[in-house]
C-alpha cells in the first residue's frame, strides 16, 4: 500500500515539473543520513517527498527546498545546505552549516542511505551465540546481529561480572551486553518494542552481597550498618524455582526465595554524536535500570536513538528486591528468546513496560522525587498519547490509579516506575 | 548555691536511711509526672522501684535516688532534684534543675499520677458519636473518650473538608479529626496497636479536583497540565463498591473505578511541650499520612508521645491512588470500628502497619529520598526487634525482598512505604 | 490625601443614590473582618468602597454587593452572603456559607473592626522589656505591644535554650520568641518591613556542641563523625568582638573567631485557621531561619499574613557558619532595636533580605533541592515587581548576577537564599 | 588447575630462594602496570621493594611475594598471579585471577612500565597550540603534550560550541576540551595541582540564552517562564572587562556585567577501565564543573585516575552566575597558562580548589542534597588530613566557618562547594 502511494506521488510529480530527472524514483523514501565534522558523527533523518525541481521534504524535521540535476541533489535546510551526488543508492557529498553571528560556515562530510521499508519474507527466529560483549550502550559498536522487525531472537546473557552458565568469565565486570542486535528500518524518534518471550536461568549459583548501598542509608542506619560487606553466593534450585543463601545459619538457614527471573540491563545506544552511557548507567535509552518487573512475558518501549536501534541487554538477576539494596541482584547468566518490533513515532520520554495487568511508565533521576517527577511526565505523555486523554483527565486518571514502585536506588540514577491497572483504562478508548 | 541544695538533700538522705515509711508500697509502680515551667509542660516517665530508704527507680529512664518520710518525697535524677507530698494517690511538689555552666538552677512545677496496670473487668465494645472535631494533633486537647487496651471503638469520621454523612459541615476544613482518645495505661516508649475491624463508607458522594500537585511535575508537565484545576464530585455506588466521575464527558465518560476506603489521618498526639502538629502534617506520630493500605483489616502501630497516646484519626477516603496526586483522594464520611491495645516498648521511628500479607514500614521526611531512608531505617529495625536479625541478615532480606511504594507526594512530608511479604519471613523465627 | 478623596466619593455617592443612609460615611474604607464557625477563626479583608445603596466593594478580593439600611449592613460576596449591624465602629452579625452541591449551608459568627489610617502623631522610640515568651509563630497569642509604621523598638532576646542575658532560664527551649508585636495598619496580602538598626551581644558566653546534623552526612561521614555529641561553651570577648571555644586544647586551642552577630528567628504569626507553626520551624512566614546575614543594618521583608503583622523575634546567635550545621549557633542572648514599616501589597512567597550590598531572596523546603527551587521564584517575582523585568530579562539576570548560599539544613525546612549585588541592578529603573 | 598452579609457582619459590638476580636492583622501584582482558585495560600500581628472593613489594596496595630468576619473574598479589620476563624497562607477561566460587581463573595480557621518578633537567614554560579537541575525559586518548611536574603550558580553549578566538568551528559543540595532558610521575591515587597562572578571554564576544534550566522552576515559575529560550550574544569589552547582552532594549539596556573569566571544565581522565565520562559532566575527576571561582590564580587539586593523570580542559566563561542557570554562561575562547604539579598520596573525594583568600571543597551529586554531603564529606577529610584534626574539632570548625555556595544545577551532577577563610584556619596547624 505504501508502494502504490509512492507510485502515484511520483507520477503527480512527474506531471506537475518541467524536467523530471531520469533518477528521480529513486531518490523518494526515507533516508539515514551521517554527517561528520572533525571527528564527530551525528545522524538525522532525511525524508525526500518529491525528487523534482524543487525538490521537497524535511532533514531532521527541518523543510528542505532544492534541485535535482542528473545525479547531483543541492538541497537547503534551516542554516544547513547539502552538495552530493546519488550513487548505488547512496547520497554522498558535502553539507555546509552556518554558524550563529561572528561564527564562519563550516563544512562536514555528509552520506545518506536509503532504509528499506518492509522485510523481505517473512519473520525469522533466529539462534545467536554471543562471543563478544558489550560495556557501553555505544552507537558506534558494530552490530553483532541484523533482524527485521517481528523476528524472534533466542541468544544468552552472562552475569554483571561478565562470568557465563559455565563458570568462564567471558568480559570485564560492570554488567557487560549482548549486543548490539540492528533492527532494520528502526530510525530516530522511533520506538522499539521489545517483547519478552521467554527468560530462563541456565545455571545454579547467583552471587550478591550483605551490605546496603548509601543512598539507602540514614545517617543512623549507615553506623548500626557498619562493618558488613561479604560477598553472598545463592543456590538456585531451577526446578523448584526457589533461591537460598548458601551457608547460611541463623536467622536465614531457613531462609527461601521464591525465583523471579528479570532483565537487569536492556537499552538501545545513545544518540550518535553523544558519548556512549557505560553499560552499568540507565536513562532515557533505558539501560541498567534494574527494574525487577521486566520478566518474561513482558513488553519493553524503548525511543530509538540511532539507526537501526542497537539493542543490548544483559545483566540478568534471578531474583532482586526494590532498590537493588545491596548494590546487586542475585546476579546470573540466563537463556532469553524476545521479539522485536518498530512502532513508527511515539517518543517516550523514557522506557514503557507493559505486561498481561499493567502498564508502566519509568522514569530516571539523580534523586528519587526527580525520577518520580519524570515518571509521572511519562505516564502524563502515555495517556494523552494512546488513550487520548486531555490534561483534566490525566490528572483524573493519575489520583485516583498511579502505583508508584521505587525500582532503584542503587545506580547513578535512582528509578521510579508508575504502573497502572490495564482494567482501569478499559473504558478508554484507545487512540493508538 | 547548688552546692548548699546538694548538702541538705544529702543530709536527709543520711537521717532517713533505715525507715521504712508506712506508706511506701503505695509508692511502686508506674506514673506519669508532668512539669511545668513558665507555661511550658513536659511530661516524664517516673518508675518507682523500691518505696523504702533509699527510694530507687528511674526519671524517664535516668536513675534516680532518695528518700521517703512519711507523705514527704525527696529525689534527684541527674540535674533534676523533686520534692513532694503523696496524697490521694498523687506525687505533688517542685523539681529543681540545675542548667548548664552560667545558668542558675530552676524551678518547675511537679506532678505525678499513677499509671493503672491492668484494666476493671473485661474487654468493651464502645459506642461514640463525635460532636467536635480536631485540627492538631494536640497533646493538651481534652480526651473525648477514655477506653482500655483490648476495647473496641465503633465510631464515625467526616470528611477533610469538615462535612459528615448528610451533608452538614461540622468544622473547618483541613482534615479535621475525631478524638481524641486517651488509652489507659498508654506511656510515651510504649506503642500503640490500633487493629481496624470495619471500615465502610457511608454516603453516596466524594470530592476531588482534576489538578496535579506541583511536586508531581516536571517543568514541562507543569506547562502541560496548566490550567486546570476545578473540584470534580463522584458519585460512590456503595453497593457495587464502585465509583464514578460525576457527569464525566469525553474520555472518562466509562471510568469506574473500585472503591477502596482507607484513612488518610491516625495518629497518636505529638510530645507535650513540642508544638501540636497541624491536621494536615505527617511524622513519626503518624498523622495524615495518605497512605492507601491503611484499610480494613489492617493494623497501625503507632509509637506513643503523651500519656493516654490520645488517638486521633479522619479523612477516608473512597480511593486513592499513590501519592494522592490531586492533592485529595476520594474525600468522605465513614464509618469506622477499630480495636486499640498498648505493646510495652518498641518505639517504631515511624508508623507500622501489618496486614494479613504482608508487614510495611512507613517513612516520612521532606524529600521522597529522606522518606525512602526513614522507611528503610525504621524496617531494619522492625527485622532487628521482631525477627531478631543481625545487621549483614537484615540487609540480605531488604535486598531481596523490600518492596518500595511511594504513598504520598501532596503534603509537605513525602512519604514511602518499605514492605515484605509475610510469606518470605516465615522461615525466620520471631523474637516478639 | 486619601480623606478628600473620600470625601468626594461620598459626595458622589450621596448624589447618585435615592436614599443616602446617614452614618454611611462611617463605612466606607477598610475593615478586617474575623469568622468564627465551631471554635476555627478565619480573618478576611473587607473594603467597603461605597456605603450606600447598593454597597460596593469586596471581601478579600471578591466583589460584593448588597445595601445597608440605618444600622443594618447586608451583603454577598461570591458563595458569603453576611447580615450585620453596625455600632461603636464594630460590624457584627453573621455570615451564612454556601457548601459545594451536597453540602448545606452554614453559619458563622461574623466581626470586622475598622483599619486605622495613619498613625496618630510621630514616629515613637519605644523600650520594650520582655517578661514572657513565645514558643510559636501564634496568630491567637496576645500582642505584649502595639507600634506604628514606623515605630523604633528597642529590646532583647534570649538563647535558643530559654537562658536571658543574666544567666536565668525564663522559658523552656526551643527558641523562645520576643514578642508578638502588633503592628497597626498591618493586613494580610501587605509586606512588614523590620530593619535592624542595631544588634548588640549582651553577656560573654555562647553554647554550642560539637555534632553534625544527619544531613551534612554522606554514610561514610557518618560512621566518621561516630560517637561525638558534646556541648561546647564559647567565651565571647563583646570588645574584640571575637569568640573561642572555652578550654579548647589541641589543633583548637589558637582557634579565634570573629563575632557576626545573627538573628537566627524572626516572623510574623502565620495565617489565622492555620496552626501555629512551632518557634523552630521555618516557612513562608519566616521564622527559624537561621540565615546568618540578617544581621545589623539589614532590612527583612516579610508577607504579613494576620492582622497587625504580630512580628516575633529571638535565637541570636553570635556567630553561625552557614548550614547551621551543628544544629545550633553560637547561641546567647542579644540587645536588639529594629523599626517596623507596612509596605501595601508585594506579597513575597517567602522573606525577602537586603543589606547595603546585596537583594536576597530566601527559599524554604524540604530539600535543597526544593529550597533552591523558591528562592529562585521568590527572586524572580522580585525582580519582576520591583525592577519591572520581563522573563526573558529575568532569565538573563538570574544566569549572570545569582548568587546561591545554602542558609540552613539543620531544621525541617533547608533554607537557600538567591543573593544579586545592588551596583548590578543600578541600571535598571525600579518599579517601585 | 587452581591446586596445579600453586604447586608449580610454590617450587619455583623454593628453588629460587637465596640467589640474588644480577639484574635485581633495576626492578627496585615504582611501576605502573597495564591488564588487558578481553578488550577491557585495567591499570594498577606496581610497588617493588626488594627484587630478590623473596621479591616484596605489592600490587595495587595488595602485598605481593614471589621470586625472580634471570629475566623471569613470577609473583602472586591476593586472588592474582603473575608470570612475566623483564627487557628494556618493561615487565611483559600474563596474570592469572582466581575467580569466585564457581568461576574458573582467567588470564590477562600484563605488562608494566617503570614511572620516573624525576625530572630530567628544570622546570620548562611550555607554548602548546592545540590542533584537536576531545569531547569526554576519556583514559585512552593519545596524550597531546607530556610534562612534567613543576612545568607551565600557555595554550588556548574554544568555547562550548567548538567555536575558536577568530570564529572557526573547530569541533563539535558539548563542551570541547584541550588536551589531554599526560603528566610524567602521575600515578592513580596521587592528586595533580593545577595552578592557573593566568586566565585571559581573547575574543570579544560570548554567546548565552534567555531560558532557565528546569532544575531552577517550581512547577508556578516554570508556567511563569513559559515561551522564552533564545540565543543572547553578549559584547565584551576587554579593556574595561566588562560584559553587555548585545542589542539589549528594554530594562537591560544599561545592564552591565564586570567580567569574570573562569575555567569551566577542568579535569582529569576517568579510571581506565570505565567507560569516559562525556566532556560535558563532571564527578570525583574534575570535568565540567562550571564552578565559578575556579579564576586565574586559583589552585585546583584533582585526584588522579590514570597514569599520567591526563588533564582536560576548556568551556571558559567570560562570566556566569552560581548555578549557571541559563543553561551556560557567557561561552567564549581563551588564553590559559597554569603550572601542574603532583601530590603524592591526599587522593581528595572530589576536586578541591584554593585561592588566596579561602579552601574549598567541591561535591557533586544528583540533588543538590547529595552534592552537599559530598562537598561537606571531602571538607571534612581536608581538615583531616591537611590540619590534622579530630572528628570533634572538624565538627567545630565547620559549624562555625562553613560557607556553603551551590556552583551547579543545570548539568546532570549538581555542584555545591564548602568554603572556608583561610584566615581562620592560620591557628591551626598545617599537618602537611
Amino acid at each position: 500500500m505504501r508502494a502504490a502511494a509512492c507510485l502515484i506521488l511520483l507520477a503527480v510529480a512527474a506531471l506537475a515539473q518541467g524536467q523530471p530527472p531520469t533518477d528521480a524514483p529513486l531518490l523518494v523514501g526515507h533516508w539515514i543520513a551521517t554527517m561528520e565534522f572533525n571527528g564527530t558523527t551525528s545522524v538525522a533523518r532525511l525524508d525526500l517527498v518529491e525528487a523534482s525541481n524543487p525538490l521537497t521534504g524535511s532533514l531532521d524535521g527541518v523543510p528542505l527546498s532544492g534541485t535535482i540535476e542528473r545525479k547531483m541533489l543541492r538541497f537547503r535546510a534551516g542554516s544547513r545546505s547539502v552538495t552530493a551526488t546519488v550513487a548505488d543508492g547512496v547520497i554522498m557529498g558535502t553539507m555546509i552549516t552556518e554558524g550563529d553571528k561572528g561564527v564562519r560556515p563550516f563544512s562536514s562530510a555528509f552520506r545518506a542511505a536509503r532504509i528499506p521499508d518492509r522485510r523481505p519474507g517473512p519473520p525469522q527466529t533466529i539462534e545467536f551465540t554471543p562471543t563478544s560483549f558489550q560495556r557501553s550502550y555505544s552507537p558506534q559498536a558494530t552490530p553483532v546481529l541484523r533482524v527485521w522487525p517481528g523476528d524472534t531472537v533466542h541468544t544468552t546473557t552472562i552475569d554483571a561480572g561478565g562470568v557465563d552458565a559455565q563458570g568462564i568469565k567471558r568480559a570485564a565486570g560492570g554488567d557487560p551486553l549482548t549486543g548490539p542486535i540492528y533492527v532494520e528500518t528502526a530510525m530516530p524518534g522511533d520506538t522499539l518494542a521489545v517483547h519478552i518471550v521467554r527468560l530462563r536461568l541456565n545455571r545454579d549459583w547467583a552471587g550478591t552481597n550483605d551490605h546496603l548501598v548509601d543512598s539507602a542509608l540514614t545517617a543512623g542506619l549507615a553506623r548500626r550498618m557498619d562493618g558488613i560487606n561479604k560477598p553472598v553466593r545463592w543456590r538456585l534450585d531451577l526446578e523448584k524455582n526457589v533461591g537460598t543463601p548458601e551457608g547460611a545459619t541463623g536467622n536465614l538457614a531457613n531462609y527461601v526465595l521464591p525465583l523471579r527471573p528479570m532483565i537487569g540491563s536492556i537499552g538501545v545506544a545513545a544518540p550518535p554524536g553523544d558519548a556512549a552511557p557505560m553499560a552499568n548507567d540507565s536513562g532515557f535509552y533505558g539501560g541498567n535500570m534494574d527494574f525487577n518487573l521486566i520478566r518474561e512475558a513482558a513488553t519493553v518501549y524503548l525511543t530509538i536513538q540511532a539507526p537501526g536501534a542497537l539493542l543490548y541487554l544483559g545483566d540478568v538477576h534471578a531474583a532482586q528486591g526494590d532498590g537493588e539494596l545491596n548494590g546487586s541482584g542475585l546476579e546470573t547468566s540466563a537463556d532469553v528468546t524476545f521479539t522485536v518490533d518498530v512502532i513508527p513515532g511515539r517518543r517516550p520520554s523514557a522506557p514503557r513496560v507493559e505486561n498481561e495487568g499493567q502498564i508502566m511508565a519509568t522514569g530516571f533521576g539523580g534523586s528519587v522525587d526527580d525520577a518520580l517527577r519524570m515518571a509521572t511526565s511519562n505516564m502524563a505523555g502515555w495517556l494523552a498519547q494512546d488513550y487520548g486523554l486531555g490534561p483534566s483527565e490525566v490528572a483524573q486518571v493519575l489520583g485516583t490509579a498511579a502505583q508508584y514502585q521505587i525500582s532503584e536506588i542503587a545506580d547513578r540514577n535512582s528509578g521510579v516506575v508508575l504502573k497502572i491497572d490495564k482494567p482501569l483504562l478499559r473504558g478508554l478508548a484507545p487512540a493508538r
